[in-house]
């Protein structure tokens, strides 16, 4: 292993809950009133992705405009919901570690720059990690655009790279880029559908992950 | 089957992920940083259980009236979070069925009277339903208490009874009750954590359970 590959929410910032609230206060006030948890289960694919399952779900049709004031509705809320984007236990260390260790890393989010900086920034990650966020591709996740870009950029080859997400979709994503993955139980995801999903492995969070990073062909 | 007894929180009102993040607020206002996850994961246990637990992980020792004091903080920051408690779909629908085909039924809740009493409200249980909350008994969930007493409340069996919840505390309390117990997935918990509890049947929410209810012994 020569390169790993993180998602941001979930995986190195505390953020999947109130991006949760976010979102359902802000589809109900556009009149889709939805259960928080089905929600929860969508975040990490792209907000107009999300956006149009639950529209699809609901029996609604949205133009791409209201697609588009949806999503910057949520972000609007998402900033007043947690102003403050707080590194999860080991992240901000296993970062550090990388980049003294000198192992390409970089993150890798669905998340757009202006909706992202804040967290990335908490994380102090090093100078030579690469940072790939939604406004640089076409599609993100479950797409493998993110992750394939980011390991492009980290120059190394896709079967010498690692993924880390908390999500279904980084899961997915990182199978259709045909690079392993494994999960952390910190966004909220349950152990099973995380390695149902494909993971190879799954630890609580990137605290675990860094105390085991021998286990996973890194040293 | 004679007689079926809900959790409510994640089960019939979709409060989880509020309690979260004000469980969230308040220990951070009280100086402890605890991940989302890790207290979604204690939801339906008793407050005072879930500081105890929380302080107990992070070395700190917390005096009883410090514990009161948590507790009373997150009463009030969840109700300014979660001014309307809504219900989940289906559970007002399953609730007016079980009344109108007079099947016992009853909720339990590890909730006090005035935390739940809006969510009580908002599913308008017949009045044939027995409703225990954490007020009525000495321990909460996992204790079996709440659910002990809502079956001898209701006059039948344990043999005759199921439980129906969304974390595993609940199939924990039942099992501990010797009552069989159900799982839903609208609190957020996965499938598998609730199977590997003892759940005997997980359904989506109240609204799948509801569809499937003849499976279950109630006809």
């Amino acid at each position: 292993m020569k390169a790993i590959i993180f998602d941001l929410d979930g995986t190195l910032v505390d953020s999947v809950y109130a991006h949760t609230l976010a979102w359902q206060k802000t589809l109900s006030q556009f009149g889709m009133q939805c259960p928080a948890w089905t929600i929860h289960r969508r975040i990490g694919m792209s907000g107009k992705l999300l956006v149009k399952a639950i529209a699809r779900e609901q029996r609604r049709t949205l133009s791409e405009s209201q697609v588009e004031r949806l999503d910057e509705h949520h972000t609007q809320l998402f900033h007043k919901l947690a102003p403050a984007c707080a590194p999860l236990p080991g992240s901000v260390e296993l970062l550090a570690y990388l980049g003294e260790s000198k192992i390409a890393h970089g993150i890798a989010t669905s998340g757009k720059h202006a909706e992202t900086e804040g967290s990335i920034n908490a994380l102090s990650p090093s100078p030579s990690a690469v940072v790939v966020d939604g406004d640089m591709v076409r599609e993100v996740k479950p797409e493998p655009d993110l992750f394939l870009l980011c390991q492009r950029k980290l120059q190394v080859d896709r079967a010498d790279c690692l993924i880390v997400g908390d999500a279904v979709w980084d899961i997915h994503a990182a199978r259709r880029a045909g690079i392993l993955a494994v999960g952390v139980l910190s966004g909220g995801f349950g152990e099973q559908e995380l390695y149902n999903a494909g993971a190879m492995r799954v630890y609580q969070d990137a605290k675990a992950l860094h105390a085991g990073i021998d286990e996973l062909g890194f040293d």
